[in-house]
């Protein structure tokens, strides 16, 4: 239990699960009633679809559900805050996951928690399972595993693969990132930015930060700043000082955090302090995105002047929400059969998402929709579509 | 297109196929409309719910959808009458299934088609998935294959590992015969039984009827009757002949159906003749299973003297549908969580489905109950569950 959070909404939210047994059903889309029904939705009258999928493939997106069928996939090694908790007990996660791509944006989702801890079997199962699946969205696997698996799967697949820990996480914190600096007027390519966390989130969104023209980057892990031939680094890290920090500053992150305008946490409570926060450049921006307790409470960082403060709770201005994202970027995917969900779909679908905070409507307190703002989902969902047929990953 | 079945009922199902985008969705089982919703059904209030699963991991049958939850699991290489079409045509046979799944038993159910036909690789993938599952249904699967892969998993997994096509048809085959024997009055121990067919379900019949008491029973293939020391038999088929075929009897089907009771066809259209039927027993036995065309007419197997006639279709009377078994068979063990589907399970679904029709209702023309009938699954289901808590699968 968190000091932060009522232990009422974990004992309601324990209630909610077993008066339901889960949160996710199967439905039939179909009336099955008389044996008529019957003959058509199986035996014989089935047998038509599946000679037409033998005829042409791809009618198996126009008379099955692949076209609209996202598997949440986890080994449950990096489960929200919890950890290594394993398949078993990451499934009201990932059942969560499922209904929330239902209602969201209309996408069927279903569970995939997988007993293994083999990168090599882990891919060729879920490979193994495409012929139903228009897309996969990985979920909740610890780093570094979670690269090479993602790396293997869209090799090994013909489908969108998405590793939302990293790309969701990257999209929806440059979205608000656009707006923040609007706010504080500066510049992408002029910042420092700092990020706290090395992990899966903080790598991913290290590259798309870059992506996005953002110069000068330093990574903080628990050793501090990570730079070029530091002795300690593992072979993802060591990637990630050769491509940010090209000052090569060393030190703690409360040194390196120093003159920054924009610091992200992507690691844990604590993590930020006031100090810190006072010692960053006049306007800074703070987004503390760990779950469920920021890095540093938004009032604490207001008060050491921060400008834009952003955290990933509701109960605080600026949600940045994973749930901002992966309903639009998988549905416009899926609404043009994408083989893969690259760069060019992510960054327009960042775009889009800060575009909806119109000039008039942008404030220190108001840089991100909210998760239920119905403009959201159809809005990402178009340019990403359009963004896939433009780059040539669409398949219609 | 066949015959028989107006072009209609495949030209209908294609448009019902198409309409809908497919037959299955999955759907929310709580409400999602707010901040508060959100918070109980994703961060931070399903963070409880996983918890309790790593403390008590029982419990995810409480908390997720597990309890209800049933894998169609297919590789796609004997799908209906239309043989060896891979996982991705299979498709349109599989969500069927999944929604009558529902539709009958109100058992959540989702299609699992891997396109791999190495048997190890199968079953290791299946395996890996089993932590959201609460049991497998295999389906179209070929034989032999079909036999090491349901063995394997029933080894590699603590859940029902139930292959349909072989159990399900055996199941619904001898509730029949039951009925069948009282109409005309003759014991199981004392029938001649021919079996035309000795792929996946001839060979679970065969072995089920030997378990319900019937001593004489020759299996044919297309090279005739098999008994031990022909020269020809596959590793599976010298098994059976070692379990049947007491007298050692050789020759065609025509040949040694001669005098039979009982004929069970569980091969295709024609392999019965008026000619074959009138050779047999007086007030024979003839289920024709074929689907969707029988290997004989009923109108032609009556004609020729037999007293009872079954098919698998819904336009003749005495349908032996396999709808009547699945649905009832799986609510029972998830019931009580069993860890196996076992023979005393399958017999008891046997003995409860013939039970069904009254002896003041049993009729040539009425020896089993039809799918929609309300009675079927709550009454298999209840014992099926008193047969895993008899036998000990059961964990509940």
């Amino acid at each position: 239990m968190s000091a932060d959070k009522p232990g009422d909404v974990f004992a309601e939210a324990l209630a909610l699960h077993r008066a339901k047994g889960g949160k996710l059903e199967v439905a039939s889309k179909t009336r099955v009633e008389t044996m008529a029904d019957l003959a058509l939705v199986y035996t014989p009258g089935v047998a038509e679809a599946c000679r037409e999928i033998v005829r042409r493939p791809e009618a198996v997106y126009e008379l099955t559900a692949k076209w609209n069928m996202v598997a949440v996939v986890t080994d449950g090694s990096a489960v929200l805050g919890l950890g290594d908790i394993g398949p078993l007990a990451s499934l009201p996660v990932m059942e969560g996951k499922s209904i929330l791509f239902k209602r969201l944006a209309g996408i069927d989702s279903f569970p995939l928690a997988l007993k293994t801890r083999e990168v090599d079997e882990f891919v060729r199962a879920v490979a193994l399972l495409t012929p139903y699946l228009g897309g996969i969205n990985l979920e909740d696997i610890s780093a570094p595993r979670c690269f090479e698996i993602e790396r293997k799967l869209i090799e090994a697949c013909d489908i969108p693969v998405f590793h939302d820990d990293q790309h969701g996480t990257a999209v929806i914190a440059l979205a608000g990132l656009y707006n923040a600096l609007k706010v504080v007027d500066k510049e992408m390519g002029r910042i420092k930015a700092v990020l706290s966390g090395a992990g899966a989130s903080g790598t991913a969104i290290c590259d798309f930060l870059l992506a996005a023209g953002v110069r000068q980057i330093i990574v903080c892990d628990r050793g501090g700043a990570i730079y070029q031939g530091r002795p300690d680094l593992s072979e993802a890290k060591a990637d990630l000082a050769a491509r940010t920090n090209p000052g090569l500053e060393k030190g703690s992150l409360a040194e390196v955090i120093r003159g920054a305008d924009v610091v992200l946490g992507l690691s844990g409570p604590g993590a930020l302090t006031a100090g810190m926060v006072k010692s960053m450049a006049r306007e800074a921006v703070v987004f503390a995105l760990a779950n469920p307790i920021p890095e540093i409470m938004p009032a604490e960082a207001k008060a050491a002047g921060a400008r834009v403060v952003a955290t990933g709770r509701s109960d605080f201005p600026n949600q940045l929400n994973n749930c901002l994202g992966f309903p639009g970027i998988f549905k416009g995917a899926l609404a043009v059969r994408a083989r893969r969900i690259n760069e060019e779909m992510k960054m327009s679908a960042a775009r889009a998402l800060s575009g909806l905070v119109s000039d008039s409507e942008l404030a220190p307190e108001n840089i991100i929709p909210t998760v239920f703002d119905t403009r959201v989902v159809p809005e990402i969902a178009r340019v990403v579509a359009e963004a896939a047929r433009n780059s040539g990953v669409a398949r219609i």
